[in-house]
């Protein structure tokens, strides 16, 4: 992947990535093919060839894009909390919302699994990263019990994986537009996250 | 996919499902041919026909295959634990220890997202049902608190899914064999779920 110079050069790759998102959400990286998606983001294939290699670099890239755009909208999300249960649940609904969106953060993942494991590993690996570091501040704060935040880190992000597959990404498959998780769900999603981070230890 | 009329047709159906099992995780749906399959299985492909109408029949039959068996390593898990919270644990470690044999589990579930959505959400629909049931049970008893068992279901599958992913799967791409979740994380992990489970209404 090449860095482009220009403004201009740097809104045309996005825009490629942005047609890539689309493109291999709909048909999965085997059916995809670079000119699809070029001709869905209206430039040439020659265009395409200065900032990407090969439609496998425009993956790992997309990959890359979808990570860093997924983590702002939640920290975004976990900024307009006042309290830390509050943050907690914004950062939640904000990845849900990224999620109705932009399905391709968990059609495109689970592919990368196949087509680029380094690039999902990457993905993974930041989030949980992040997360542990909030985590362990609010361990250090007495905000939450004396869990090891690596592996809490880990079960939140399942979590909210799983809830977002059975809540957003299906719903959306049938044809649901925007579909969100409902209240209650969210609640009780957010009922468990606080019994298990205010877990004490065992006797 | 047809039924084998004879103990030796279900031999052969079986070899087959087990070279899939292998080559779909190796090489990933696409690059997985009917013949790589049926040499690794030691079968002719006028055999293979018999029992498969094509390779995507063959991925849909693994991905039912897999869920029966994982679900069946994780009830006999269970049952080995003699009181709710044993249970929970031995189930999990069931679940690890036949994903480290069947890191399929994770890869071709994953790349069924693309190539048999249906079958993979049939995979986790039914995961979560039997889970639920439990949960449910467990709560009329008193033996967690009143949590909605579906949500917790899906939560529950989502840790160990993730949890299974970074200390299992990862570990076993990175050549280690049969790698096994460290005692500590899986300690941490039963101690979260407990402490979701036993959550009580927010005041």
């Amino acid at each position: 992947m090449s860095e482009p110079r220009t403004a201009r050069g740097a809104e045309t790759k996005r825009r490629i990535v942005a047609a890539a998102e689309e493109v291999f959400s709909e048909q999965g990286y085997q059916q995809a093919s670079v000119l699809r998606i070029t001709e869905r983001a209206g430039v040439g294939q020659g265009t395409f060839y200065l900032y990407f290699a090969s439609k496998l670099d425009l993956f790992e890239a997309l990959v890359d894009d979808l990570n860093r755009r997924v983590r702002q909208a939640m920290s975004e999300g976990a900024a307009r909390g006042s309290t830390r249960a509050e943050a907690e649940a914004a950062g939640f609904r904000a990845f849900f919302a990224f999620a109705a969106e932009h399905p391709a953060v968990f059609r495109v993942m689970r592919e990368a699994e196949q087509v680029a494991p380094a690039a999902m590993r990457r993905h993974y690996e930041r989030i949980a990263a992040s997360y542990a570091e909030g985590l362990e501040a609010a361990r250090v704060a007495g905000e939450i019990g004396d869990v090891d935040p690596e592996v809490a880190a880990w079960a939140l992000m399942g979590i909210g994986e799983m809830v977002g597959m059975r809540w957003v990404l299906w719903p959306h498959q049938d044809g649901e537009t925007a579909p969100q998780v409902p209240k209650a769900v969210l609640d009780q999603m957010m009922r468990l996250i606080h019994g298990a981070l205010d877990a004490k230890e065992d006797a």
